[in-house]
């Protein structure tokens, strides 16, 4: 499996099966002498782990981060960051009844016929616990990044948006309920929502937009590597990702060129933002904010015909504790993706100054 | 500048400014023994110079393909493919007004910025000329995919939607109209939009969906490098695109799990596709389609206010030959992307078995 | 840090002190499908660990590597290989003498320097020790190889050196002695040598030869990644090696090309083989084989002057348990290194075929 | 083909046949803002040049470079610089004799092996004529690298060595005679042997020694990526290189580690410099020197067997202009990947800084 690394300079380096012994990571590139804050590291993974509030799934998963290395006295030294998640609440015994099934909409198909084999508990390598490992990373990337800030929330869930600009919100509000909603009246409709479908057995999609502040000029590479490629790239790395659109993003296709164009004040800042704070594929020192797309969660719990190894369509209900909507523990993780793409560009960009 | 290289095996790494003396790039990784159809290649660059219409710039850039090495007798040898396309048509004097301005929604600011220096002719480095380097490789990567197809098409001028689904349209008529969109009305309807577009001295954006068929069943890297996550990028990495989605996209956010799975064939075939040919990363076999977004071409033919060197705000109006909608050109660029993006993964598939 | 990974295809990532919590590494691209023979793995540990014979360091680490992921029932599943090896006997008491203090032929100067801070205890990245991830990727890299034999071997220790070419050995008796070198007589002096030194409070240097067999025509890639290339990287890579040469090596350099040149038999292999199995960078089917320098180990039993922090030549004496003679451990880490090598250029030869 | 590009942040990819339309390259991440000296680029290109005197091939090949972009106004501009060398003595027909043969130790058979196809003529991408793509962009890396300085000199042919220790040589006589040796008489005796050589039809091989000083304390990376890892991959890359030492190098191996060690001065320096410059993978300031081993040139004028494609013994010739030893011209290309090496992790290096 290629793939498993993200990043040139800044990179994490990933392992693990959601019903293996570990997950975990190497962090190379972190620059050293940094003290690291240990807490915002594991409030990050606290905020990503299953259990945390009613309208996510109840599985328990303390989500408890070891490093192993490159980190001397609290801080770093420069050397690569191993970096461990013990699997405790593995009950593999749940997974059995899929050993010889592909669900549909799972990655048990594709991986079985890519590799001819699969470590088919709990998703294996495709569940989306390897997303923990991103958050250790990222979380880490955020202390690398100084003033510069990352904001995600939940824009939507199903059908329920939030109409209101990411300016006229309060992002100290996110956190402030289940669903990642910084308006609270919103979120209140989001919860209810996510109940329902829950009610119903069933899984619903979302949205989630992420604010990023204070970065410098210059960040990204210009030509394959432009900034919001990279970060494209990263979302949809994400599972359950279906789309990434940044700035004015594809309502911008509706608009004219003399609408659409930021004009300059003299400082070289823009007087409206619709590029996203991102001018050929370099950082220009505006916000920039993009939104992700998240499919429904695949497995339902309604009876549904998968396919057996054997070429049948069998009858087969999911079972487990899993998230009704995956958007609001996806918001650290869209968090994490993003300190680490802008982490990496940071270093580049000092490379030639 | 880093970020100038595109794929791990099969690799495309590019160089030149729209004004220079030529652009072009190498191609490393083209499996050996592959007899090269130059027509087709030439089609493609064909299909993406400007002059090639009434509806797109009117510049005259022939865009003759030299290749320098890696086939021998016509037939590539696996060494590297080096090639060049001269920049025949270069008018600088047509940019000497740009020399000390930044220009709203170009790269010139953030150019500027980032390396302290450009070369201003034509937008330099970050002109869309450097894609013709791309729709070379792409060429040649469609003649190592053997059976897969790809088709893109523009799907909206404006709020003016091709509202038929992919599997309705007949591809073969792509190529029958200006606007390159397979349905004859839609497209008139399309063209007299960007002509009126043009008469006003302003621009429009729109969207491009691309369709990939023929797809075996196993490729992609599912953690970082997924199947979908390298469109994605390779997508948002050609000038002006805003957005991708993939499958259900967007749209699928507002759905229920229940809805949005795709139930199996015995055959391991799938009965919807809201999840566009790509399950965990890996393509599915089914048939791979996704949507990109395209901005308005930043430059108008109307006044507007740019940034002076020296920090003051200065009138100037857009000059030269300018496409008034970027999409119609951008159909070869998408499918070479694709194509690059396909090739690659073909080659990690192999290497594993 | 840059350059912890080492591979393309089958790429090693490795990480941690020698006394922090572990150390270990992740394995990606090994295919999957492989029975692992662990029993296999753990014996190259033993070969390499400290404490193993009289010769060597008297340190105890059991050095008994966990894995974590990548591997389902014993069998390869294509996903990354993630593993640990605990240090637990890390004594780091041994080492406070050397906090502020620079070693006089050992990295603690250069990392200060290049960091402005460096993890002190035992060498902390630098240690040999970081070697033993290493011997794990290697081990199974063996068993990915089929038919490829590896067979390294104690050369020469100080001026004592086996003077029989590699083909009247046999290396069925390499691990017969302590010192592994297949010739018993030679392998007495050598030992008699290394008592006689460690008595001294000294250390000594040798060369390791390796002879790598069965290699299919056609592994590497011939311009910077020429496959004598890749070795002797890999072979520099280790800790203490001053030196690599294949084929004909520096002898070659006084001989005529009349007389260097290999002719061929009618079946493509040659009648002589100064080339070492490599003809522009592409393995030709013939043995390859190279020789390693490895300098003597910097740590000895001696008082020698040493640099302070604060800039002062201060005398220190060397403490701990370290190996008079690095060679014998080291044999088992050139086959290693060896094995990466052409495990990674095995996989690449696969993509374009 | 993998393995066509050099280096991480300042990289090189090149492509070319030696009788194909031409040679060239894309150097990516070279800083912006350098002032180009075109006169020391050509400089280094005539110094590779053949036909230069009378003790190397008299093929007379101009080597003169084209740069294709990434230069505004003779300043580099931080975008990748494109470039190109036409072959312009093709002379073709005289390799139509080998079209058929495998020559003994060139790499005709294994190239045909592994690509199944290949340009013979004049070895087509197995040339050395590749290296003056690389001589164009360490002339380049020179500029970047400041007050470093890189020196190589033939150190000997066949078995005359040039026996002082470089410390006693004047670096700025080296170019003063055609065989590139700083020490006229040796210079003389090795001239008269490689005129000697020529005579007979014959070849012989060399070594090269390489300086660099004033290499500031901090570059490598210190675990697979050492500096002297590097540098060893880099010199082993070049053409008809069997060997590579650096510091005491193979001599090393012989000395106590008592006498081996290199004792500080108190600001940092070291006594003694049998570790050439390096510890731990990391420059430590001392100069870095090293030797690389040549073998003779394949290509004799004398009667010798090849193989046929057919499998048969085949009398033939050796034709054309050849070198009777490759070290003269060697000496450019081992400054320029050394150039390459450090400009790169000079660039690395200011990533975490």
């Amino acid at each position: 499996m290629a793939g498993n690394s993200f990043g040139t300079l800044f990179k994490l380096t990933t392992f693990g099966e959601s019903h293996g012994i570990a997950i975990g990571g190497i962090i190379d590139g972190c620059p050293p002498g940094i003290q690291l804050d240990f807490e915002a590291i594991q409030q990050e993974l606290d905020r990503r782990k299953p259990g945390q509030s009613d309208i996510v799934t109840q599985r328990k998963e303390p989500d408890t981060v070891e490093f192993l290395s490159g980190i001397f006295e609290g801080v770093t030294t420069g050397t690569p960051i191993g970096f461990t998640i013990h699997n405790t609440n593995q009950k593999s015994k749940d997974y059995s009844h899929i050993k010889d099934v592909y669900r549909p909409s799972h990655a048990d198909y594709t991986y079985q016929q890519k590799y001819g084999t699969r470590d088919y508990r709990g998703g294996g390598r495709s569940s989306a616990r390897e997303t923990a490992s991103r958050v250790v990373a990222g979380a880490i990337a955020k202390q690398v990044l100084g003033e510069i800030t990352i904001n995600a929330y939940t824009s939507s869930v199903g059908d329920i948006y939030l109409e209101q600009p990411y300016q006229a919100l309060d992002f100290s509000k996110t956190e402030s309920n289940a669903v990642r909603c910084p308006d609270a009246e919103v979120a209140e409709q989001m919860i209810a929502r996510i109940k329902k479908i829950r009610k119903e057995g069933d899984t619903i999609g979302g949205t989630v937009t992420c604010v990023i502040r204070n970065v410098p000029v210059g960040l990204g590479e210009p030509v394959f590597d432009k900034l919001h490629a990279e970060l494209g790239k990263a979302m949809l790395s994400i599972n359950a990702v279906k789309g990434f659109e940044y700035g004015s993003g594809f309502c911008g296709t509706k608009m004219k060129g003399s609408e659409h164009n930021d004009l300059f004040n003299p400082d070289g800042s823009t007087k409206t933002n619709l590029s996203g704070g991102i001018q050929g594929g370099i950082s220009n020192g505006m916000d920039i904010y993009f939104r992700v797309a998240f499919k429904p969660v695949a497995t339902v719990m309604q009876k549904q015909e998968a396919l057996s190894a054997e070429g049948e369509l069998v009858e087969m209900q999911g079972k487990g504790r899993h998230d009704p909507c995956v958007v609001p523990r996806a918001i650290p993780i869209v968090e994490a993706m993003a300190a680490l793409v802008l982490a990496d560009f940071m270093l580049l960009n000092k490379s030639y100054q």
